[in-house]
């Protein structure tokens, strides 16, 4: 048995008691009647990384206030910035829990509360990892701690002072414990996140709506020029139509390709569960390439006219669509987006006015490949702590806080997490087991001692 | 002077205060709390036709009654049915009425109420046409007289049971005064309506709204697909796209294209109005052409996924749009409604469920030429009275009842109206000008010394 394996049994009823306390603080950044309660929470946490060695600062803002914590180590190792969150989703709806979401309770070996998992616990794990590895005396690197308060609210304080932060913030390496994994034993990298900018077209079409009868091909319908300007922003192929939108798209290499395809991941199974076989996208594409290295655009919402029941005959005087696209590693979000709009001006027919307006801008990709080195560091402090390869997923959804502060803090995103879907994150009967804590403990102690 | 205007002038007191009567009720047939006063309206109009010197009949129905008016004539004559209804337009909202709409008031040489023009003015001129005619002794036709009380909420029973009234209904022309003209003293034949179908288009995604980065570029966006699908239905040109859907129109002759591009109106006033161009439809050809003589596709309605503030990333699981379709004379409602459900089941792509629902079916086109018999006498019968020729215009809206009246009883529809714009109808303060009244009086007339 390990020194952090001892430990860790040794600890165990303080460690779950000192988890309890983290969160019993209701948190939730969206609603400001919990303001004083983030903010005791951001105390907790502090105070917490002071008894482990940091210096530890509240950082104010206008919002809820940063933790920063700073544990200066060996400089000839690469410096390492652990990103986290403090706050919570709300808890409702409340008559839906088992136990009470802030008042933390073990069942059959799971911890329920609110924040249990996301990211309480996946904070928490880090933390009592790095207890352990200075009762053992490993040679540590430096060390950063960054944990918000709005995670779950958008992180506006963070976005906005990133730029301020750019010294205090640098590193080699941003760690980050907030994802999920395939399964128990099966630790996974997460070794790209799509980015996202997002737009809304509206068609302006005649004054008011008109009747059918009397105007039908006479006036443009705003409904026609958009399903057209639409509708056109696809090949057949599922591939996008777009001039320039694939412009820079980084290629990923043959041997990531067929990780990506071999992952662990039972796609017919899900598939199957949506009622809908995987025909979207550029269906000539397997579908992890798809999702992993591949941009999209959805259209996220439509309307225009009547929409009620039964039938009314009108040319309606407007209509919209709400438009989103994924970006990937090597495409400029701000350039994509402008791609976007020229293309609708263009496609606009005669008989509308046509708006285009930018609704987000500057969510940018990040992609690892299994050749980069924290990627090789990770994948090595897996085989020595649970004896197989990690799991690699290229993943399509987007969290642009973390390619920001990747490109701030000069690092390189190392995204492993421990979830499970069975741990029902932003639901009802939120939980993390004991299992997975130490899962996770383990593999940041594995880590430290790999680096 | 003529003799029916010295009638006219003798008996204007006594006509304006019939008029009024049959003002007075409110005949309003969408709102079920006034069916006793459609009833007592319904038998005001029988009483009037039987002072006439009709034999007249309430028909009953399950809604409202219908009331039947028989005058035998030579029978060497064409056989006249006039068709009109007794039923009005809700008057709500009452404050915007400078006068209560069932308490008629003429001001300025206007009556105003509710139904003054729409139909129970229209209704009335002939009436009175008729007592003059028969004042004078007038050699008649046999005439027939079917005044509805449902025109404003569907014709429920109308269509229910034309079938069984062939032949009471047997004619050889459909007179309705239900319509206007460009301007006073510019009577104007309705050369004919389109007819229209309905339907809904459902295109049914995966199993739930999903997260668009997760599932973006896996799953096929039934709002991607239903672009698709509408767009497809149209060719670059305006055209409509649908294998056959023009199968079966009939083209025009020269003459009436020419004249439907005559007709005094401005369209550039129209357009600038509206606030667009007239680019919609087969922009090839001539608004009016476009308008009179060209089936279209429209999209009523679209919706599908967030159309709330701001944005929400998703891929919905549901999109759906409400078409109809304006049919010309040539064109068979259901065989067209079946074209366009083939062509929403061939354009579907893989990935998604689409459900067709028809909604509205067999509303028949119809269509005069300028060399039509019955187009012919009124033409004679408007040089005759108004010294001027008549406008011909071909609309674009439909009434499906006159196409399914003029089958039943064998007639051809002839449509000559005399309202304007400024009367208001359907809205607060309608109106019918005491002069607007001699013309309609004066037209018809003219039409039976015509005939």
């Amino acid at each position: 048995m390990t020194f952090a394996a001892q430990y860790f049994s040794k600890n165990q009823d303080r460690f779950i008691s000192e988890w309890k306390e983290f969160l019993s603080f209701p948190s939730v950044s969206t609603d400001p009647a919990y303001s004083a309660e983030c903010s005791a929470c951001a105390d907790w946490v502090a105070t917490h990384l002071v008894r482990l060695g940091f210096r530890a600062e509240l950082w104010p803002s206008a919002t809820k206030p940063l933790v920063y914590g700073l544990l200066p180590g060996n400089p000839a190792k690469p410096t390492v910035l652990f990103y986290g969150h403090y706050d919570v989703q709300p808890p409702e709806p409340l008559e839906l829990w088992t136990s009470p979401p802030f008042e933390p309770t073990i069942r059959d070996g799971r911890m329920y509360a609110r924040g249990a998992q996301d990211n309480k616990g996946q904070v928490f794990f880090f933390l009592k990892a790095l207890e352990a590895l200075r009762a053992q005396g490993v040679d540590l690197p430096t060390i950063k701690v960054l944990i918000e308060g709005e995670e779950e609210s958008g992180s506006v304080a963070m976005h906005a002072a990133l730029p301020e932060w750019r010294e205090p913030l640098a590193a080699n390496i941003l760690m980050v414990c907030d994802t999920g994994m395939v399964a128990h034993g099966r630790p996974t990298i997460t070794m790209g996140l799509r980015g996202i900018i997002g737009c809304e077209v509206q068609v302006h079409g005649p004054a008011i709506d008109l009747h059918s009868g009397i105007y039908g091909g006479l006036v443009l319908n705003p409904i026609h020029a958009l399903t057209k300007i639409v509708s056109g922003m696809f090949h057949d192929d599922g591939s996008i139509a777009i001039p320039g939108f694939y412009d820079g798209v980084v290629e990923p290499s043959p041997e990531d390709k067929a990780r990506a395809n071999g992952a662990p991941i039972d796609l017919d199974a899900i598939a199957r569960n949506l009622g809908v076989p995987f025909a979207g996208g550029e269906r000539a594409l397997p579908p992890m390439e798809r999702r992993g290295f591949r941009p999209t655009i959805e259209v996220n919402g439509i309307g225009g006219g009547y929409q009620g029941v039964g039938g009314k005959t009108v040319i309606p005087s407007y209509a919209m669509a709400k438009i989103s696209s994924r970006l990937v590693a090597g495409q400029d979000p701000e350039a994509t987006l402008r791609k976007i709009q020229r293309y609708v001006r263009d496609a606009a027919p005669v008989g509308c006015r046509v708006e285009f307006t930018a609704e987000k801008v500057g969510g940018q990709a990040f992609r690892l490949s299994t050749t980069s080195p924290v990627v090789t560091i990770a994948t090595e402090a897996i085989r020595r702590s649970f004896g197989c390869e990690p799991v690699f997923l290229w993943e399509g959804a987007s969290v642009p806080i973390i390619p920001d502060l990747a490109s701030v803090s000069g690092s390189e995103p190392l995204l492993v997490g421990f979830g499970l879907e069975e741990d029902a994150i932003h639901s009802p009967n939120e939980s993390f087991s004991l299992r997975q804590l130490e899962e996770g403990y383990r593999y940041t102690v594995s880590f430290f001692e790999t680096l």
